[in-house]
This record gives structure tokens, C-alpha cells and sequence, in this order.
């Protein structure tokens, strides 16, 4: 089969990998029809994380081609999308619903798993892990918004959960990138009554707006959290999703957070110092995480085929397996929010 | 009026203060009948944190002697205990429950604010602060039950509520402090069907024993993390609960805790750094701060009256305020848990 394949830092190909095969009774091989590329791609694309060379891309799509004499709930043709990680469902920590800390569980596209950015991918822990897309004949709109299930629109669901949000909240998002857009459609689900977006990039705006931020802060770093403060009555925020990953990012939100109220972050962190006497003097809690998405597809799937949300949104550049690199490209120079790879018809 | 006052690092004497007088019309003049040492008293007596020259002591109990003008629920004669903040009970965070970071309040014993180890304090925002001990002839024991929750017993609540102890979870409570083993009898009190306190002190694991440890792991460092471990399956600890607040008590902390908890810190922070990977790999949350005391003391006074809890029980050591600096050294060289000084009969 064709697949992305990752040969170092700003070198990857489009080649040809092994035709995945039934390991396991548990198995399944899913032929990917539509993938896309994350935010956390471009941190080993631009060599500042490491990664294993070969497969690569951890968020798919796609069809049931064949399962093993274990799986259950599966069958040859069903509609699939996975979450990011794959999960036993049987574990003390998937039974607690999270499915991303699986004790059996791991991620696709390195460590010698396939990538989901190919043509077809062995799926470990099948009936566990994949969520099965009913109905038939969907349209481009929902396939693109059922395929942000597989990362980012649950990685926003998780900051928006893990930051205790709810109805009447007066929410702020730091950062404007697919994941803090996937936040604000989260808050706003969620009831957020105000959502303040960081963002200074118009096109971001205009999704952030689109997705329910009733505010937009295009200023950064201390004017960011002066103008917050400002739009609080200097109490700050009820809740900070931190959807970076950065040093300034997490400063940022800790800033703006309110005392009693909760940081949560979702960015794999790179040279981030939490502020702990904000955390004790201050009473913000930390939380987030690698969200179990597992956990959370179902009941944001219900809500894309029922028109509800439109997560798809995120992806405003497309491109095909062979030219997957350009998704990158348009990532990388921030031209594009998100890439959306389509590998088959 | 005589009092404690700090005239620099080990050099604290018992002289003349002003008596206090009624400032505000919200202000209560409270006499001081017992009070005690904290912890957080230590750092400033051992030179290692910051701390005004002067009135020292936030934790006593007392009788009111004179109310201001505006003040409605109390009158002379009242028994009351205070939170070791004051808080005037009518801002947004004081409504939201977060009264230790009330937008108008502040803490005793520092800044110019009379401190509780002195014959007198005066109180302000009295109504919203105070809390009046109902009932008369109470013995000893439930006087220095009470007394603990102005501060040490709330503190271990906060703990236990910040990291979600709830009934049948497995929980442990790094430090054997007073806070500590108050967070054990927090956590019991709270349902926690296994209490794994951290301790190598006999008399302090007797305590812990006392107030609900089920299980005690004398080993420090590595060999507790491996400890803890193996007493949960490899999976750690449903909620870490961090009474020390030092670099090697977080980390013990995080590193015990399971996926998908909690550690909640209540410690003074000293050198401390989160392992934000942890956080976000293995989402694990960061709770807990200074503790909104006032919210805390009405549900916790009505089981120290009723018999149900004891905190008290953390005071094995006493004194009068003329000897107070001898409770401050009986800590310092952790010949003490927590020292009571008695004020007035």
C-alpha cells in the first residue's frame, strides 16, 4: 500500500509500506478514506520532537476491509473513524473513561504501528477502540466533521470539559489554532454564556466566531491579559483552555484565570513552567491532557449527524495522499488552519 | 494588650501591642482564647520566607468583646472561631465559595492586621468572617477541636475536596505535618475506603492510624513512589493528596497518583516544580491552594460538636503565650506536631 512515510525532519514521502495484516484476533484493517494532519505532525515535521522514521499520522477514517475472528461489533464495509489512540475498553482506566491512558492502549503512526496517513491500517483492540459512523450516502460536510472526531474536536471537547465549563460561563480560549477553535465549538456546546478567543489572524477570527466566541482578543502576551482582565471586571475568566502548549500560552492562561477556577491545557506542553503560587495562592487548579476520545465520540457524533456541530469546519486546505507534504506545507506556514487528506474515493 | 511579636528569623518575644480598637463598623474585637503555631509560622521563624517585623498568628478561637456599629450576628459574649483569612462574604469569590481569595480580604498576623497570638485581634468584616460556636460548657477536647478549624483542619478538607476524595477511593496523603493527618481524617471523613498516609514517624503514624489510615508507607523518595505503587496494582493512587509543598513532595505526588487524577496541593509552595508531562500524558490534575476556610468551618464545626471528628487531636504539644516561642522550637525540631498556646481561661 501508499502511505506518508517520515524519513526526518522536513522529508516526507509518499512510498510504498506493507500491506497491513490481521495480528491479532482483535484487529481490524480499516481502508482509509479520508485523513488529516495535527498540529503535533509539524512538531517532529520541524525537528523538534523526536519521532520514529517510517509511518506516521494518527487521525483517520475509513472502511472496515477485514476483522479478526474476535471482533464483534465490526463487519467487512462499515464506516469507521477512530479515535487517536487505541484502547482495550476493559482496562481499570478505560472502564474510568480514559481511554487515552489505556493500560493496553498506544497511538498510531510510530513506534511501528501504521499511520493513518495511507491508503489502510491495523486497527489493535477493534471493537473497543473504533466508533462505527451509522446511516449511509453522508454528505462531504458531515465525512469532514465526523473525521475531526478522530483528534482535534475531542482534544477541544477535553479542554472544555477538563476546564469545568458550563452553562452561563465566561470562558477565554488561548490560542487560535484547530484545537482552540475545536475548544470554542466545545464551550459554546457546553452552554459558555461569553467565549473570549486570542486570536489576531482574521480568518481564525471569523471560525472562532463561527464556532460561538462572542469576543475576540487580537492583542498577546501582557496586553492579551490586560484586555481579558478588562472584559472581566479584572476577575478573569471562569475557566482558561490552553490550547498551545507553549511557555507564554500557559503564562497567558494562568493570567486570566480566575481565582477557584481551572487551567485546562491540551497542547503537548514544550518549555512550559506551571505557576505554581498561582495555583496555591490563587486557587487555579491544572487540568487536562491527551484526551480519551474514545470516550467522547459517541455523543459528539450524535450531534454532527444531527447537524448540530460542524467541527469539519477546522479543515480549510485539501489536498491527496500523494501531495500530503503540501498539507503539511500549509500547516507549517500557517496558511492553513488545519489539512484535510483525502486517500480514497 | 500583651502578644507574640516577630522582631526577626528565631527571635520572637511576648510584649506590648496596641489594644485594638473598632476601625471599621463591620470590625469585631475578638479576645483571644486559644490559638497556635502553624506550619507556615515555621518558614518565616527559620528565615526562609519573608514576613512584616511585628503581630504574628492567624489560627484562634476567642470571645467577642465589641462589635462595630454595622455588625448584625454577633454580639459581646459570642464564642467564635475565625478562618485564618477574613473575608467580607458579599464578592464574587467570597459568593463562588472562594473566600480565602475574597477581593477585599486579607490574613492576620502580617501587614500591619493584629495576629492570633495575642490577647486581641481585631476582626474585620465580623459577620462574614467569624463563626459563632453554639452551645456553652464545652469540654477541652472540643475547644481544640474547634480551634483546628481555623486553619490546619480546613486546610486538610481543602485537600480532600480539591483531589475529589469521595466514598470508596483509594487515596494518599503525602506529609505527616499536621496538615497531613488532617487530610486523612478529611479523606475519611469523606469516604475514602483506603487511606495510604506517607510517614516514618511512629507517633505521627498513631495519629494517622487514629484518624483513618488504613495504610502507612514509611519509605521516602523512589522507594514510597514503588511502594504505592505495588499497594495499587502499578496503577497508583485515585487522588495524591500533597501536604508539604517541596519539590520532592510534588513529584512524589504525581508520581503516585493514577492517570485521570487528581493531585491536590495545599502546601506553601517552596522550590516547586509541576511535571507539566505528567499532567498532560498521563492527565493528571493539579488542585487544591489556600483554603477558603469560611466556607469550610460551618459543616466541619457541626461534626467536631456532635463528636464525629476530632482534629484536635493534631495538638500534642502546649503552652501559654508567655512561653510560645517554646511551641515554635517543640516544631521547628518536629518534637511536635502542632503546638497549642492557651491564651486566656
Amino acid at each position: 500500500m501508499r502511505a506518508a512515510i517520515f524519513n526526518g525532519p522536513r522529508d516526507i514521502v509518499v512510498g510504498e509500506r506493507p500491506d497491513p495484516v490481521i495480528d491479532a484476533p482483535t484487529d481490524a484493517i480499516v481502508r482509509v478514506t479520508l485523513a488529516c494532519v495535527c498540529g503535533s505532525d509539524l512538531w517532529y515535521y520541524r525537528g523538534l520532537s523526536p519521532h520514529d522514521l517510517g509511518a506516521i499520522g494518527h487521525e483517520f477514517m475509513g472502511v472496515v476491509e477485514e476483522v479478526g475472528g474476535d471482533v464483534r461489533q465490526l463487519r467487512t464495509g462499515d464506516l469507521v473513524v477512530t479515535p487517536f489512540t487505541y484502547s482495550d475498553g476493559t482496562c481499570v482506566l478505560c472502564q474510568a473513561g480514559w481511554t487515552s491512558n489505556c493500560l493496553h492502549g498506544g497511538g498510531y503512526g510510530n513506534h511501528g504501528m501504521d499511520g493513518g496517513q495511507g491508503e489502510a491500517v491495523r486497527v489493535p483492540y477493534a471493537d473497543a477502540t473504533l466508533v462505527k459512523v451509522p446511516g449511509s450516502g453522508h454528505s462531504d460536510e458531515v465525512l469532514r466533521s465526523v473525521l475531526a472526531l478522530s483528534d482535534v474536536a475531542c482534544t477541544g471537547h477535553h479542554a472544555a470539559v477538563s476546564g469545568g465549563v458550563g452553562p452561563g460561563m465566561t470562558v477565554a480560549v488561548v490560542g487560535d489554532g484547530a484545537v482552540g477553535l475545536s475548544a470554542v465549538l466545545a464551550a459554546n456546546r457546553l452552554g459558555a454564556a461569553r467565549i473570549i478567543a486570542l486570536s489576531r489572524n482574521p480568518d481564525r477570527q471569523a471560525v472562532a466566531r463561527a464556532f460561538g466566541a462572542t469576543d475576540i482578543v487580537a492583542e498577546r502576551g501582557d496586553e492579551a491579559i490586560e484586555a481579558v482582565r478588562e472584559m472581566t471586571d479584572g476577575l478573569g475568566v471562569e475557566a482558561a483552555l490552553e490550547c498551545v502548549g507553549t511557555r507564554e500560552s500557559m503564562a497567558t492562561a494562568f493570567a486570566i484565570a480566575r481565582s477557584g477556577s481551572i487551567v485546562s491545557a491540551v497542547g503537548a506542553p514544550h518549555d512550559v513552567v506551571v505557576p505554581i503560587e498561582t495555583v496555591i495562592f490563587r486557587n487555579v487548579g491544572l487540568r487536562g491532557g491527551v484526551a480519551p476520545a474514545r470516550t467522547y465520540i459517541p455523543e459528539l457524533l450524535a450531534d454532527v449527524l444531527a447537524g448540530r456541530i460542524n467541527p469539519g469546519r477546522v479543515f480549510d486546505f485539501e489536498t491527496d495522499l500523494d501531495h500530503i507534504v503540501d498539507g503539511y506545507d500549509a500547516m507549517d506556514e500557517r496558511r492553513a488552519i488545519k489539512s484535510l487528506v483525502r486517500v480514497a474515493g
